[in-house]
């Protein structure tokens, strides 16, 4: 069995709430939900974790060294700013993929540069909570290659 | 009742001890107290938060969506680093006006740039202990306009 | 019936000879195989071309405008010079999905802006021939949303 | 007594009528008045001038030597471009405190930079018309502190 | 009738006198009297007038809302330097169009940044004299559209 | 007998449909109609070619040396990318006048930048079709002067 | 007896485990044990924590206000990103000295620059494991000069 | 048999007309010619091909794959602004000499650049048409050493 | 006999008065008195004229074109902004020395550039009054040179 | 024996009477013999060797090839400016550990990169003449490792 | 009696010979005697050095300290590269004039910039020989001023 | 007979010993020694220097203004640092061929740029020993042109 680790990080809580025009009217609560029901179809475990402590995100990402076969993450804005998870992705030496709600490209310049896509598998962005459905799908796809 | 979170930043714990030259001889409760005081003048009631962690200060934010009017904070040095903060900020979707002890525009040239006052509602720096006086006012006002 | 054009940019008709190391073993005609596999199960007709000519992407995008329903593409080296294909997307008011075989922001910095991003629905990758079907899966999924 | 020269800079006597949804609804003679109402309250006396006239502004601080204990000042544009005034408030030795209507930081990029900022007490932006009462009571206070 | 502002910025007093190989052998006077010709045939009536004072041309602007339909102006130097001149412009929320004797994208790299032209309708340079002649016809045409 | 090169660039041949709030509302061929019309007061003649190629665009050029006496062009989005284009024209030794629909200076960065115009005569922006008139009536007076 | 505080920053609790070719072989233990042998030769007492929490590592050095006699820091990425550690080091105003494992400058550019050494006594970078050992070397010397 | 393809870039189809105070009075059929006769003492056989397109000469590259030693290529403006060419000579894993025929570091600084270089084995520049006979010694030395 | 212009620009009126420990202890008048003394020695007259007023500085050098030989500048703070200044001194066709009490390039990093050098003779900075008259020495011996 | 080129750059023969605010008290012949004091409980000797001139430097690592283990240098203001150092260091192919008296870090931005660095073992800045002390402990432990 | 060092950098051994419409006729030693001249109605000895070697010039400023009282100074090209030369200015402690020839704020980008101006007393550039003989009097002066 | 002047910059003595895979396995007496035997087969004689010393070579280069028709300069890592030595190949008249062994574009971006390259006739990178070779005949073609 596949075991994934889903990180949301800050103010990821609100969505559903926050800006609907930008991040969609879907709850972390429903998210988590899809993706568990993908999840179930390819034999695959999630646990999913939010947390708006930069700290609290690297823990998780260390600790799932020892029980993770790859990290399904949307970095919230420490995309920008943090350094810190790049080296904890890259000291982990899991598979992770990044995912977006958002076009980070379509907004403010900041938002276009992600410091941890350099150390991930690859990016997704701009399908709102299907982002990380595909996401998902690309992160078992690479562990268990069908085709 | 009008209902305001302060929100103070990293090391202002150490206010009235940390280079008094530069940040005044008030501590924080000081400050708090004066704060206080003024919003008892304007049927306000304030609840004061200080914390290093910048999760802390997120989660303080996000909180403050059910049960206050506005936010009054002073950053401190995440008013440089932190979309985070700023993405907390906009998503709570209250008016908040930033303050500096310090007029930050005649210190070191990474001082001179906030990113959270873009989605604040003004900001207020330079008047030491004074400018917090001043930022409440101005959101009290902001909020329940006299004239 | 959905309508896609997949538009294959500058030097991708070398891909299986070029790199593999960097872009993987499949040829164009493979991963037009895949696409067009996937597409049979939700009821999507591809038409597929590729070009090392600005101009005829450009022109293929204009005459999509008569005929399909969205654009899958992966326009090579031209995603960071071309203003032309940007305002060609932009015009053509079709919903585009840019994919990219390789993890872009993991190669040289010139590989890390894209231009046509800000006019796209969404991007993937980094997954490889993988990054198409997953692109295919997007924009099927926006037009024609099941949940 | 105290004495303050208030001095508005250029386009400013538009106000009222220009892009009233960034600037207010207050003419400047509205605000003058509300200032003289203020500090009347505090036994300040002001004198009050606009000008679209860099060099008038220059010759208003320099005059201002012989009179006045503070200046209150909105320096319009020419906040982003006048050495020349910066260097008239740095000669002039009164305490000078900088007042914006709008929030400059949430305006285009080359409003977010003060030339004038650094040699000022302190800075008020984003309040529309109160951005002055505040500026007029912060240099108040720090010329008669109370507290 | 249609009435327009003529505005000449700064050094356009010496017009035929200064580097006629750059800005040609035309005075101003010359210019005005073509002005008034084309004017004359669309049954406009132009007022022109030529300051070297940043604060005499904010002014001109300024009273122009008083009277004018349209503002035909070659600002000079101020081009490259006068946000205060931008913000007049803007805040006259008359149609102007900015022209230039020479090609400014031809010589120093200062010279090819306008801060005006942003708020400006459009923008003519390089036909000499000329250019004042085709910036005319296009306001006209622009406030009385024949085709 | 005049005769004027009219060249087109990438996505024009859109003109009427894409974006008109931006473009306008009339097509090439309005455009090209408007143009021949006005050329017939000039004794100048008209030929008029539209690519979305870079290298057409750059053949016609060169074609033009053996038949033109001048040249219009509207280079698009290859404005800000082709020195190509522009070593062709500083090649082909023909007075050229550039010119765009949509004023390029209130748009995007990356628009504000023509590396065209400094071998251009001159530069005509943001007056709709009418830059086209402009621009013609601009070249026709510079090859044949007659005040 | 000198007191001293060790303070190892994010990730640095995989040391040992985490890309050993770059950060070598001991493990955090490994390396307290060391610091702790060299201290007890010098008649100084360390106390050593680690935490990948911003906010905590900031906690710590308040704290060591009321203990301390120096610090001893890693800061790992928030060497280059954090400008509250930078703030805390600076309002505690005890000589601190930040080392590091691997040559800074000799990695990816975002890691070249420190946030931190300008309030710092010295920087010490490159020697692996013996960076600490030096470090601290330094700092007691600086506390306790013998020649 | 030595099989080299010899490729032309944009403008280079004017040589010997085009400001020949920079490019020489040779034509390119002078320079070709040139270069068969020095080919020929060197058991080398040439192909030569100018064209205005960036696509067709991306094709050419990719055609010479299946029948070229080598490439010698002057890329005129696309030396510049191409990634899409540069990857094509990365893609086709020929040896590969840049040629030009001014000292472009002694030109506008656009033309300091090169897009291509980091993917040739060498670059000759400055030497008029005797750049290309150079190229072509370099070229065929490296592919058969005689010292 | 020679005729000279001495312009001083913003600020300079309050030498003597203002931070005097950067601009020394002679007043304005003080120094025109030293440059009449100097001027007298050499059969030369002058003209001196202070103003705040950008515009006036640029009256002032146009007048000069009728009567003066040369003009010696103090541009103040304009130095660094107004390249409407610049023009004028290139228009006006008059040797123009540039000087400066202070050594601007010891100063703020936007005192390094002057926009008016380019344009001028020559400049003389960081002696203090003495700079002017070494300027004017400069001005005299290039307009009646005597070795 | 472990031998070791001691290398000081450019005006440390002033050391002890220049700036000593800035670096110390002690002279070159201080730290020379505190060096050879330590180098002597190691069994290593050491050659130093004092020169202005870059070339003078350069020789001396050259021939350090033929008789040492290692290098401890400090560039003085070469560090900022010398490749041709660099390329000699990483031509030696020795051990190099570079060290400063004072913090470049918390000087003039000009002293915070180091050209050297990158091909250094490590680098020691901001503790006097210790860190040369420091400096030599490090290399020599690199050389010759205890623990 | 007053001692100067007048020191010459690189390539001014050249003077009179290279490119004497940018640096005059004038050869060194003309410059020299003109210097003993003017410094012979000042009480002042001159010893006068000219090297290419960037050590030599900093050997000779350590040795002025024994003997003079002041430096004059023209650093040819290290003016722009040397961090050295001003590290022994500063460290010399002995009033410093800066000179050159040409307006170098009149030439290439480069030449804009001087490392050494901000540690010398002031700088005097453009008036060719002559730059020299006012360096020399604004040296004296400062160092036996009359007014 | 023609005389050419062989300049050998820093580390360059090196050569075949350091890092072969960058520079090669020839050593500077087999390059020398080659250019001798290529010189005799054009009636050119050659004298060859190397030096790491920046001031050696200037004076080099000065000396050869009285004997050498030529230059052919390798300046290692001076290329991207010394003005002072682009100075003395301007100052000397002297046709200048610059050869780097490396592909210098390929490298470390601060090989990039070549100060050196804009006052040269031309410049020859990437073909190891050969550079030098073809750098000679360039010059020697150029000095005497055959064809």
């Amino acid at each position: 069995m596949t075991h994934i680790l889903v990180l949301h990080g800050p103010n990821l809580n609100l969505l559903g709430e926050r800006q609907p025009e930008i991040y969609g009217y879907q709850t972390l609560a429903d998210i988590d939900a899809a993706l568990v029901a993908l999840a179930a179809t390819r034999q695959a475990h999630l646990r999913s974790q939010q947390s708006n402590h930069e700290g609290v995100l690297i823990d998780a990402i260390h600790d799932a060294r020892a029980w993770a076969n790859g990290i399904l993450v949307n970095p919230g804005a420490y995309t920008h700013t943090s350094y810190a998870l790049r080296d904890a992705i890259a000291a982990a030496s899991l598979p992770t993929v990044e995912v977006h709600l958002s076009n980070i490209h379509a907004r403010e310049p900041f938002r276009h540069t992600s410091l941890l896509a350099p150390v991930c598998l690859g990016q997704i962005v701009g399908f709102g909570w299907r982002s990380y459905l595909l996401g998902l799908q690309a992160l078992l796809d690479h562990l268990s290659p069908i085709a």
